[in-house]
């Protein structure tokens, strides 16, 4: 087994894929309730679950640790929180949905006028039956998310604002798996686990990050496979801070969010564009039936980091309909039926593609240059000719044609419109024969 | 003040531009009725005009001065010019419109029968109310140029024929304006002078650079900024060649001409296409919604001469519809009331857009590359999170992303999207804030 | 007379075109008969009839002789070849058309049932009227091709089989011919000579390439110019081992084949792509209203061969549209009727003005680079200035514009969209004028 086999078996098996789907939605369901943020405990019990699946190695970074230009922020944890009207009922109530309470509110206890308390409510007036999802990490300050309705259903009056809520020092949280390969060169893998009870945005990416762990530990690689499950910006960014020995070995890096609906692959370039991670993914796309390949924007998740100019990582980011663009982005409409499994089980599939040529993706010389070598006499073409060439021959002649020892797989494969797992058999083959050698 | 300040202001300030635009065309009307050729007095006259908005450094450069490969023609003058009929009636008459007379025709006294006289006049069959613009400058001829009716109303017989011409020794006129920059290095704008009762083709010209100047001499500039007067030709021609040491120093050049309408903004490129006054130009035109920018040609106006091999200077040229490309061009219709004024003080504004790219294009370092460094901690981010990023703070990202020192800020907007003005004053908040340096 | 002036002669002289195409149609009539292979008595009959219109050199290469990963296969030759009822009616018969032998089978005697007899039966079912082509070079077999509908009125029973053919020690047979030029920088044109009855494929790149030869071969030529007369794929490949000393002196290679119909001129380019020959072609194929240019692909004629990693030669391919892309390919369909004298001519014409470009390709040196030298003072521009400018104008402008004595023609002409040859003329009368200097 190799991680090409694993992504050839994986391509082809429509009932593995369907049990990795279902599993990964099982993920999915399990972790929406938990309140998740930059710090506290609901990032912990995040990665918990996720270590049942992976052997995770847990950081904590102190409050107060400098990271670059910012700094840890106190650790946030919510004991409860609630709006109540003068009758003691909750008519905003975080028990029933993380997203109810803005990230990072202070503690407050006290009863306001409505008019006094709308300054701290957010809702979305053009969707009014959806809860927003706000935060505020640095800037000191509390709210509530609900929706329009639920704000329009509200009587004038005074109502009790509860935020029991600790804002203290204490730590930030990330975890990371290392899969060791043959050599030390880095395959990075990176997912978001701060946002609360959305499911695509990043429940997604979680669960993408996890079940690409456990399908490839057990297979060798020639690269190290490191994934990363950080908390937005401030957690990637310590993450960079206290791996300097491992950023010179990233030979590649991605981001992983977003893919469990809706819509087609979509992935964005890094920041220089032309990396060859770029180009195995604009390939992979490709045949996964999407040319939607965007260019870098400082605007995003955590390739904002890594694609900064200091580090100049080679990241670029997987997605379906990206942030912002679809109407259930940031809302409780990102909830555990909006992601369906047979889109993660995609979206996975298109993470093994990619490392199916990261890994395998190297020139090879052609031990026969001086004309086409006789396939035919090696059991390798067709005895009786007629019109046109099979794909697997046409798969070996490309490579035959361009291997002149400098051309990689990835780019004879773009060169000739054949998917890259064709032109690596091809190899394989002609490898076998005797009539290529790697370099 | 700054030109970058300038640019913002016109671009900004309707009444300003409502005013400039009617100053331009008050200018353009009073330059009409002028009969100027390659030489002669009706150069004079223009350029006495223009300087009274500017001041003019005027040279007078001898006929029979050697230019390169060519010479200094005589110096052409009109006293009068007509057709009479027997009844000696003028039929066609210098005194009501320059254009009546071949520019540059002997002096003629003769009659001759209709027949005869046909072989002497030129006139637009297919546009049989416009008179024609016709020359013949380096070969000793005369003509009159008439609308088709005034030619089909001509009765048979004989027509005395007067053209009170002189062609005799004297000299080419031409101005420059030279508004001295912090440095030496120059942005040449040249704008040709020589033709006659045309309004387009160039009193546009003419006033959108004298109205420049006028601008833009009160304004600390960091280039020096030249402003050219020239009949087309033979006049930058003897500029050239009396210029020599200026030359290196030219950085950026513009030829400037029918600006007054129809159409929208086109730039033609340099002859190597890809200089920083043409990916400057390209920028700012599509702030100007316009994406006509052209691939260099070898035909036009006075890029020909700029743009040959030996000189090889950077000169692209802003029009409106160019040369050939309107049924007016070269012909009566092109008159005061074809020249708009709004579309004159548009063209104006692309002037100054594209010396706002020009003067302000350098490139930062950011001082902070380590991820993003947190502008919400200096104010300038918002402090809630929601959905996307408002321009103000992408412009800051970008810039950000790809300050390594070595991209300029045009680059930024190219890649981007964003207009270089927005990309320069988001510079300038972040150089304020200490984040950024110039280098 | 020039390869210049012959381009120029053929492409302006209606009924030159006319007389060469009726002759090339004529000579594919006579060729058409005759079964060809990659050895026998069928090639030495096709060469023996082109060398009556062109002087060949024949090469006869004997059967084992390796040739690089290959060896020359015994030779061919067929006496009879049938199929026969009970009644000894021949029911598929080789003398009838030479498609209906597989060539190289072997030779049997054999009475087999129709159902034996089926395995050794070629069909096109879904072109029911067609024999097919087809061959068995590199595996013992034999067999025939025959219409769907000749197979279906076969009526089951036994069948007498006659395949009356000779597989022996002999030798492969190619032609070539040379046309020595100034230099012994060579331009090769190769077509293949090994398909049996088929009329575009290839007995128009036979005629198209032998009347090159006629009209080339009284004309001054800077190259050297070798036309290939060879058996695909062994017969190009015997001709490189027998030519080491002549592959480094290849600048340009051209396979010339299915010229005779349908569709416009198709060029496929080099394997890398962006030689002068692809250049070449590119402009030429434009001017023969075709922008039907194909990258390069392995699979194909002996452009395989010539372009494989080893040897690396500059070889395109010009064809109208290709093999396997329209339903007469590889069918007797292709026959004598289907090839259309004009389109043969107008190849002809193409590949003529391919010489007309890769003989005249040489940059110049504007000897007037400070602005344009003045053409009216040497005749060459219009005295009266009127509204644009002249074709012949244009082209000398464009060509004093660019020549700094790097640019080439062709480059002028792409930059330009002008055609060479007015770019060619131009720089002829420039020549003339003193103005330019060849580099």
């Amino acid at each position: 087994m190799s991680v090409a086999a694993l992504a050839d078996a994986y391509r082809t098996d429509e009932a593995l894929r369907a049990d990795v789907g279902t599993d990964m939605h099982l993920l999915v369901t399990r972790l929406f309730p938990i309140c998740r943020s930059i710090t506290g405990d609901g990032v912990r019990q995040t990665l918990s679950v996720v270590g049942e699946l992976l052997p995770l190695d847990v950081h904590e970074v102190p409050s107060g640790t400098p990271v670059f230009d910012w700094e840890v922020p106190p650790e946030w944890n919510v004991r409860d929180a609630y709006v109540a009207d003068a009758a003691g009922r909750r008519v905003v109530d975080f028990r029933a949905s993380s997203l109810h309470l803005v990230s990072y509110s202070v503690p407050v206890r006290t009863r306001l006028a409505l008019d006094e308390l709308r300054g701290h409510l957010h809702t979305l007036p053009d969707q009014p039956d959806l809860i927003p999802y706000r935060t505020s990490y640095y800037a000191r300050d509390w709210g509530f998310c609900l929706s329009q309705r639920q704000l329009d259903a509200l009587a004038p009056g005074d109502y009790d604002v509860v935020v029991d809520t600790s804002l203290e020092s204490g730590s930030l949280t990330y975890a990371e798996c290392v899969l060791p390969g043959e050599t030390s060169d880095e395959i990075v893998v990176s997912t978001h686990v701060c946002h609360p009870s959305l499911a695509t945005d990043n429940l997604s990416g979680i669960a993408v990050a996890a079940w690409l762990g456990r399908l490839l530990r057990d297979v060798p690689r020639r690269h190290t496979v490191r994934l990363l499950f950080v908390p937005g910006t401030i957690g990637s960014l310590a993450w960079l801070s206290e791996h300097a020995d491992v950023l010179p070995r990233i030979r590649h890096g991605l981001v992983v969010t977003g893919l469990g609906g809706p819509g087609g692959l979509v992935y964005k370039c890094t920041r220089r564009g032309r990396r060859p991670v770029d180009r195995a993914a604009r390939h992979v796309l490709e045949n996964h039936r999407s040319r939607d390949v965007r260019e870098f924007s400082p605007y995003g998740y955590d390739e904002r980091q890594y694609n900064s100019p200091g580090f100049d990582l080679p990241f670029g980011r997987l997605s379906r309909t990206p942030h912002g663009e679809f109407p259930e982005y940031h809302t409780s409409a990102d909830n555990v039926d909006f992601v369906r499994p047979e889109l993660l089980a995609e979206a996975l599939g298109a993470v093994l593609d990619l490392l199916d040529v990261l890994e395998g993706n190297r020139a090879y010389r052609n031990l026969f240059p001086y004309g086409e070598p006789q396939l035919g006499r090696r059991g390798l073409y067709p005895t009786v000719g007629g019109p046109g060439a099979a794909d697997d021959v046409m798969a070996m002649l490309w490579l035959l044609s361009l291997s002149d020892g400098t051309v990689s797989l990835l780019e004879v494969a773009e060169r000739s419109g054949m998917a890259f797992p064709a032109l690596r058999r091809a190899a394989d083959r002609l490898l076998a024969a005797g009539v290529v050698a790697p370099v």
